[in-house]
């Protein structure tokens, strides 16, 4: 099945499941960035991130009978939280393998949505091999974060709205900045924008340091991150491009773009003051390349990725950058 | 002109100026309120708040020889910043009459609008006589805050939207709870439900100790509080229900509801951890009551009527409330 069929058969199972979050943008935003600057408000969508669009994409995909045994999924957030609560929307279990250092709000929030959490050491445990013996003993199905073409369809459904969503605004040619990680987001909506608004550019937005899909897209080729943590965008610190998304990406994709932790935090105090919205650090990223990224267009479009923050964190943040 | 007539015509001027904001739920906050909460997130219109709808609304309705002259508004803040970027939008003058003690993020905002903010001493000078000189000297137009009926308008636009997203989730009946300060969104509301979903009934909700509307109501007469501020809720602190507004409440309203400031705060930072918005305390006390008031049905729709918060404050209310 072509591309942008199944991102729109995923939009199709996904209708009345999941929200059409708006596209914002605040004046005084615009006047700081230098241009006018639409945020695609996926903290705004169930769980708190687009990824229940992937996890609902997934397993509503899945046969009856193989999705009533159950699914599993790592995460380190707001895959786990996308996962469990589609999961428990269609009546079905889901595990989630999560880092023991992974943000409390995201753990203890897969927990309530009814997922069974399992936790791992990042540094000495192998979460595959927890997750392989869980799943085989209970006969569960791996969703992967991204590298599954209904996860990746499912993301997608952010690029069709924000086509439509930028068209009504009379907006048909812009940068459309992501915040990526494994890239499930990044090519779900190069994909959609790619049939339905072929005048806009996606360009994958990272943390510096891990920025593995900015210097993979220059070489032509995969390459890894030298740490596997440390930013404070734990949303989205993925090794290295998804095998799936990566030629997705380097087809359709600009370069890269890179900003600091300090950048992206400073994005995040400027959502909270004039859009009103609450982004976590990873979930900034894009906005943070649109405000500060010298090298960008007039018009840019970025999604706010995700809004799942500890609130000691996000009360520093509001404390280190007041305005 | 009936006032259904009035309401849609402020929603045809208001069309491509006005965000629709979404109405937000979330499994888990609902969980906590033990009901369906539904919460009309009027902190993402512009300016950060419902005023914008109002002051749009009666900018727009002037004769166009009177707007060029401009416009002068008395406000604590929400009123000033919607009036302010409404002004500058139809390219007229805008003079903003703000107490010296309001939310500094306010009276910043403001000027950031582009307009003229004069401060005076809210225990020491008398505002209507400084706006009066002002806009005798200059003619300018006065915009009430709420004794205006193209401000009740232009607010009732939120209860056309309310009607009509949540007729599309199939919520017809339901207790809708509005943050209430002088009444304009209150009423607004009110008369705008009574014509498009009458099985829905209006609670305005206030702090405690600044209870004008919800005495009044049980009065059958305007009251007056005792104190005129001192409130963390600033946004909704007004010492008597308006002209205008309080027999629209009358006719149309249930008993009010009052809610304590730590209840208010309590709301803020549930409506920042599960729905990702930013409100001020004034714009969650609708959210605290359909949270903790036991009173309420098993579904109820707030306003979470403004996010334009001190980003201190904010930090402040997050490290008390964690969770």
């Amino acid at each position: 099945m072509a591309s942008l069929d199944l991102i729109e058969a995923a939009a199709a199972r996904l209708a009345g499941h999941v929200r059409q979050t708006p596209l914002l943008n605040a004046p005084l935003l615009d006047r700081i960035a230098g241009r006018r600057v639409l945020v695609k408000a996926e903290c705004l969508q169930w769980t708190g991130s687009f990824k229940f669009r992937g996890g609902w994409s997934a397993v509503s995909a899945l046969a009856p009978e193989v999705r009533a045994r159950g699914v599993i999924a790592y995460s380190s957030g707001n895959h786990a939280q996308g996962v469990a609560l589609a999961a428990a929307l269609h009546g079905v279990p889901a595990v989630i393998v999560m880092p023991a250092d992974a943000p409390m709000v995201k753990i203890e929030n897969t927990r309530a949505y009814g997922a069974e959490v399992v936790l791992y050491d990042r540094e000495t445990e192998d979460r595959d091999a927890i997750g392989a013996a869980i799943s085989q003993a209970r006969g569960l199905t791996l969703i992967r974060p991204y590298d599954d073409m209904q996860v990746i369809a499912g993301q997608g459904t952010v690029g069709l709205e924000i086509a439509a969503q930028a068209a009504a605004l009379g907006v048909n040619g812009a940068e459309v900045i992501t915040c990526c990680g494994g890239g499930g987001l990044t090519a779900g909506v190069a994909l959609a924008l790619e049939a339905r608004a072929p005048l806009m550019r996606v360009r994958p937005a990272e943390p510096a340091g891990f920025d593995d899909t900015a210097r993979s897209l220059a070489a032509g080729t995969r390459l890894r991150n030298a740490r596997a943590a440390g930013s404070v965008c734990d949303a989205i610190v993925t090794p290295t491009p998804g095998e799936l998304t990566f030629p997705i990406l380097h087809r359709l994709c600009g370069a890269g773009l890179v900003v600091t932790d300090e950048q992206a935090l400073r994005a995040v105090a400027l959502a909270f003051a004039h859009l009103r919205i609450v982004l976590e650090p990873g979930g900034a990223v894009a906005l943070a390349a649109a405000l500060f990224d010298d090298s960008l267009g007039d018009t840019v479009i970025c999604t706010g990725s995700g809004g799942n923050v500890d609130p000691a964190l996000f009360a520093d943040v509001l404390a280190r950058f007041p305005a």
